[in-house]
């Protein structure tokens, strides 16, 4: 499989929802196989909000592979000898676009707070305009998990040319109350932390262990991405000390999981990053410049498969079983499937447990539209 | 109502689970109506995590009643012209019975983190020293939710003889993974908190605005305490600033509700009698020092009334209904109601949503057993 990492850049401003502008930005982004001269097999691929471009495929001495590696590749549900698969960091993110901590070409310095807040649709539009650099005025599919469905619904709406399939798993039309909530322990967590200095730190005066308060916060949306039934098969009471005092008063194994997975998170995610994202996924709302839910996805012209997963804490099935349904009354149940995998996974599944949804997504890839 | 506040306190020694002993040791409570000549029309209320000896009624100048006052009263359903009620402050609690910031009084110092690891049982047994010295033999019902529950259960399983109807809310047999795990970010959170200090804080040095990763970390409380259908109805994606510019980009009404619910928390509570609390609900398994569940809850007696609420986040109605359902394998469905609430209030049901569960008190009080 070849594999092209790159940085585009962009001199033209991008008008942002809220009003503001981003003079010139910046995105990072990584290709699996290779285009086809007429650029009509391209997948694109929309990541969650702590991943990053490298969507598949193991630099030279890396430990871990791209986050959706299982599913992209030579031979693979998402077949790179016959499909381009390309993934773009997004905006505000700490991996190579233009971010918060970016430095900015006039002031040598960050923005940091002055960074705008940005929406999906900005994120998604900063694609649109990358895309149509690459050459790429259509897609064969796009794919989303979590943050990266919401680009895809946002796209498949706001851009309803652009791609004739549209894949989304584990995500919603609009951001509940619940996910916002979990948000909150996050946001709380760094901004009242003393290192954070209002946003004005020094990465580096935390580079050994990271920002502290930003891990905790980690640690609830650790919770938020499993469920009550998939801790209890992976981690039950056990406990990671198993000597007799330890048994009764040590370390429970799922207590080890959240220090570890916070932590080590801490370290390679950017405090004001995380905030920018955040407050991206809580304020996106399919329905915010329309009537309703109906005004909104009839404008939809791709053929949606919808994945959601039993048990997923973040967003509940039953958001997604309302954009089918909302589009079965609208007499379109030929332009949408939705299935909803039987998990104990919860949220987390759609990047764990891939045999149990790859099915789909190749029927999806296969169908024609 | 005739209101009682009352210290006992005790002069011969506690030996505690651990091996570890607490020489002497003093309990607040608080006793509702009058106890009659035979004692015999005692109810027990076990507060939960956060609670306190202060149930029922409204003292001069307070803004707010007890905790279950709706419940406990004269003419209520737990009648106080017929039954005296009495609630105790739990061990390790900071409302008035001995706990990690309790002055020793030999050494004029709070025993901080040398104080001992509290169980369940150890509370509970406690408490049972209490009644034998206000000679109440026999309670004519105990009833708890949440770690109420708990020490409901465990009484009833450990002294099995003392009362004859227990009725438990919103609890479970063992503490899970996910509930652990909710509390593993209140105890990163504060052990991380510089301010802290390895528990040799000043309290004084936060007395205005509290422990603030302290409120954080009561913020993920907060979460679990709800369920995503009761976020729905209370906040759906409201914002608390409506004009133009604050509906994209402000404040929802849920993030409000959690700040407030956790920043005022931290004011009014010891960080360090929320770790030892929070342990005590951790390493609770009423199955511990038994094969199983079963060999654990036949030594119970009493008659069980079992109430668990749709869409509890914290113990799931499932856990509770395990309780059942191995006592209906053993031949004793005569011994137990189980009832599951149908709330949309998730676990706080037990503390809100008095009208849909109070009928199923009334009727274990009014059981002939």
């Amino acid at each position: 499989m070849k594999i092209q990492t790159a940085i585009a850049h962009f001199d033209e401003p991008l008008y942002l929802e809220s009003g503001r502008i981003l003079e010139t930005y910046e995105l990072k982004y990584e290709m699996y196989g290779e285009m086809n001269e007429t650029k009509s097999n391209v997948i694109v691929v929309f990541h969650a909000l702590t991943g990053s471009y490298h969507a598949a495929g193991r630099y030279e001495g890396e430990t871990k592979a791209g986050w959706w590696d299982p599913l992209i590749g030579d031979g693979k549900i998402i077949d790179t000898t016959h499909f381009c698969v390309i993934c773009v960091n997004i905006l505000g993110s700490c991996f190579g676009s233009t971010g918060p901590m970016s430095v900015n070409v006039k002031t040598k310095e960050p923005l940091r707070l002055k960074f705008p807040v940005l929406t999906i649709s900005d994120m998604v539009r900063a694609q649109m305009n990358l895309f149509a650099r690459l050459g790429i005025k259509e897609a064969y599919a796009i794919i989303g998990g979590s943050l990266g469905g919401m680009q895809g619904l946002c796209m498949s709406i706001e851009y309803p040319e652009f791609a004739k399939r549209v894949i989304l798993l584990a995500t919603t039309y609009a951001t509940g109350p619940w996910a916002i909530a979990w948000n909150k322990i996050a946001i709380e967590g760094i901004v009242n932390d003393p290192r954070f200095k209002n946003g004005n730190y020094n990465p580096e005066d935390f580079e050994e262990e990271g920002l502290l308060s930003f891990a905790i916060g980690r640690m609830a949306g650790h919770i938020s991405f499993l469920s009550p039934y998939s801790m209890n098969k992976k981690f039950g009471r056990n406990y990671v000390e198993t000597d007799g005092l330890y048994e009764l008063f040590g370390r429970f194994q799922v207590e080890r999981y959240m220090e570890y997975n916070g932590y080590s998170f801490a370290k390679r995610f950017d405090p004001l990053s995380y905030l920018y994202i955040i407050k991206a996924m809580n304020i996106f709302d399919a329905t915010r410049n329309y009537d309703s839910l109906e005004d909104s996805i009839k404008h939809i012209k791709a053929k949606l498969t919808l994945i959601s997963f039993q048990g997923d804490c973040l967003f509940m099935p039953e958001e997604m079983a309302l954009i089918k349904t909302t589009l079965e009354n609208m007499g379109r149940s030929d332009r949408v499937d939705y299935v909803c995998i039987d998990s104990q996974y919860g949220h987390d599944a759609f990047l764990v447990e891939y045999d149990k949804f790859d099915f789909y997504i190749k029927k999806a890839l296969e169908s024609k539209v």
